[in-house]
């Protein structure tokens, strides 16, 4: 009995994007590439779900065997990652059903959509979308954010990576400032990434091994910013260390609720000052006692940073990517593979499922037991959970003293629909 | 014939300290321990010549041969640095004495400056008086800065791994930028030291291929800013490549001067805004374009960054460590071993030596032929110059996810001298 010919798949970025999405990646299209029975070509979205819905497809088969190895050692997106969250099904059910026709026109019956929490939201919702038109489609999410807030999955794939840069950073950080407060600067702050939950500050503790170590200070975005206790304990720190490290995390807030990056203060023409929480905080305590400061912004850096890139992390990207391929070949649908932490000493994990619909729009912030009491740094507890996830290392190769990593130009797949969509 | 106990040496780490620094301190310490008949034991003054004056010594002969070894893939100054330049002999004679009279009470016949270009002036001078005053020390300098400036060098231990880290960094941050341009940030700045030269800047250019690659744009505080010129160009790679990388030197100035940094803008209370150069060039380009933009500043991260240090740095470092002492034994004072460049293709350096009033007080910088012709990136010429500095990984060894880094708290050396030095 011939079989009934594969189904496509279409594999789409979602975003901020992370050192190790592309790793996902590679698990998903090496994964598809072991059942040519059951899946046909892996399709990727030009920059994600707006290449899906424009039919900005890339042909992924038209990819050497080493061009897909590169993606695991290789950060960014590399067939382009979007910020476009689809409206709900109730405002704008064209969106969803043009997701259906493109997938319809080019027969695509797998969906492998890798982000955040708002993407698994998508998913979720193509997948009702699409038994609800008659064209059933395997939609499976893959995990993806540095900011390591999605709920039923004890970890996210990009994390880990950003938690080793900003560990690593703040040691090597702390040593240099160490070496110079005698007579220059007394205090260093580095600004990390997390909006709304302090993870990726958090790992920024493993730098030391807590009280009196550096980074002396961690600012979350879980604790509201209290100046006077702050600045009390900056001082305190420089007395007794000679200098202060600090954390501090881009989303903290005061207690009304105030980002300390807009703490009232505007240049002479009324706009919101330049800058984040990081120089607001080194200004605030030069301001009080003279301090000299440096302060670092990291932004993209800690994200992209492959090159000190957390061997587990990848490994969990990988499997995340492979995983998601293996549930859609058994038959599940609107799941998400997620990291279940076994042992955390030693560490062992192994890849679960959780239902999209348990991951949709949650938020999992760091919880008040892995914050010391005084709310400045991270418990034992907090340790143990985050030291597993930065350990071990995966250099890419070099080439001239950089990274060699893979751009992905993207053979395009002949469109066959008449209607363009409009963003 | 009993042969004279031999003199003791004094090693002291000065300015901003750098990935391999200590580097440095490990060959010197690493020789001198050779030539147990010729050096006795080597000190090294806490925070530099700040310990020198205070008579705050650290007795290196105390650590062990795994911790001395450590130092050579440890950053920042385990000794302790300081920003502290001794006036001219004419105004503050006092000082220069004061050293004389510390190394005589320490039996110091040897003095390791490892700096930059004041310091070799500040050895210059030491030199000088102790000639003057009866006590000849060998005074040696040994090369230092990030900031790749110093003259009769090749290139200044230091500088490779900040470059190799700019480089690397903008590689990564420019894959994550064109991941995201479709539907959010459409420009990414990056602001690097270099306050007089541009060296580190350059150095960014590595990341690409040059004209269309990122970093699209480098601005040089050799090339007076030129905000219209400057914009044009940002609107022009946005719309041909959808995004736009700029790596900023903190130095950057306009035609008259100007600090970019302190472009005129001064919150409501008047005080200079805070920022650098690269949060002004990003506001800027949302001001003109809207454009969404990102922004980092490396800061401390890009010279403290041991782990992708340059393979090539760490060991001129080091090699520059062994001369010295190497020409303290042959009788030589008051010069600096320097990197000469004997091949570019491929990479052949040896290690030569300079007289320290021709290092003294000089600045390097990068010349107009390394800068392409519309002064926003950097030439064939450049590049070849650069490119064997970036080149090979010496990756420091991990322990629990992070570097494990050496802390030396140093055994002091007891005081001999009744009277205190107030600095």
């Amino acid at each position: 009995m011939k079989r009934s010919t594969p189904k496509n798949a279409l594999y789409a970025q979602s975003g901020g994007v992370s050192a190790v999405i592309n790793a996902s990646a590679c698990g998903v299209i090496e994964t598809a590439r072991r059942h040519p029975d059951r899946i046909g070509k892996v399709y990727a979205g030009r920059h994600g779900i707006v290449g899906a819905l424009t039919e900005d497809l890339i042909d992924t088969s038209r990819e050497s065997a080493a061009t897909i190895r590169a993606l695991r050692h290789t950060p960014g997106g590399a067939f382009g990652s979007a910020r476009y969250k689809l409206a709900g099904i109730d405002k704008n059910r064209a969106q969803y059903e043009r997701l259906i026709e493109v997938f319809h026109a080019h027969d695509i019956g797998y969906f492998f959509y890798n982000g955040g929490n708002d993407s698994m939201d998508t998913a979720h919702k193509v997948s009702e979308i699409g038994s609800q038109m008659g064209y059933p489609v395997a939609c499976i999410g893959i995990p993806k954010t540095v900011d390591n807030d999605l709920a039923m999955t004890d970890c996210c794939p990009g994390f880990g990576s950003a938690a080793k840069y900003v560990a690593v950073s703040t040691r090597e950080a702390a040593l240099d400032v160490a070496s110079m407060a005698r007579t220059s600067t007394k205090v260093f702050v580095l600004e990390v990434m997390g909006r709304h939950a302090g993870w990726i500050a958090a790992a920024a503790g493993l730098a030391g091994r807590g009280r009196g170590h550096a980074p002396h200070i961690i600012l979350f975005p879980e604790i509201p910013f209290d100046q006077a206790r702050f600045l009390a304990r900056v001082k305190d720190d420089v007395e007794k260390h000679g200098h202060c490290v600090i954390v501090v995390s881009e989303g903290v807030r005061d207690a009304s609720g105030k980002f300390l990056a807009e703490a009232g203060t505007r240049d002479s023409f009324g706009h919101a000052q330049l800058g984040g929480a990081g120089p607001v905080v080194a200004q605030m305590t030069q301001a009080a006692f003279g301090y000299k400061f440096h302060w670092a912004v990291a932004d993209y850096l800690q994200r992209a940073g492959r090159h000190v890139a957390s061997k587990v992390d990848v490994e969990q990207a990988y499997a995340v990517g492979r995983a998601a391929v293996r549930l859609a070949l058994r038959g599940r649908n609107a799941v998400m593979p997620v990291i279940v932490r076994q042992s955390s000493k030693p560490y062992r994990w192994t890849v679960g499922e959780a239902p999209l619909s348990a991951v949709a729009n949650k938020e999992k912030k760091v919880p008040r037991h892995f914050i010391t009491a005084d709310g400045f740094g991270i418990t034992t507890a907090c340790r143990n959970y985050l030291r597993p996830l930065i350990e071990g290392e995966d250099y890419p190769p070099y080439s001239d003293g950089v990274p060699a990593y893979v751009t992905i130009g993207g053979r395009p797949v002949a469109r066959r629909l008449k209607r363009p969509f409009v963003l």
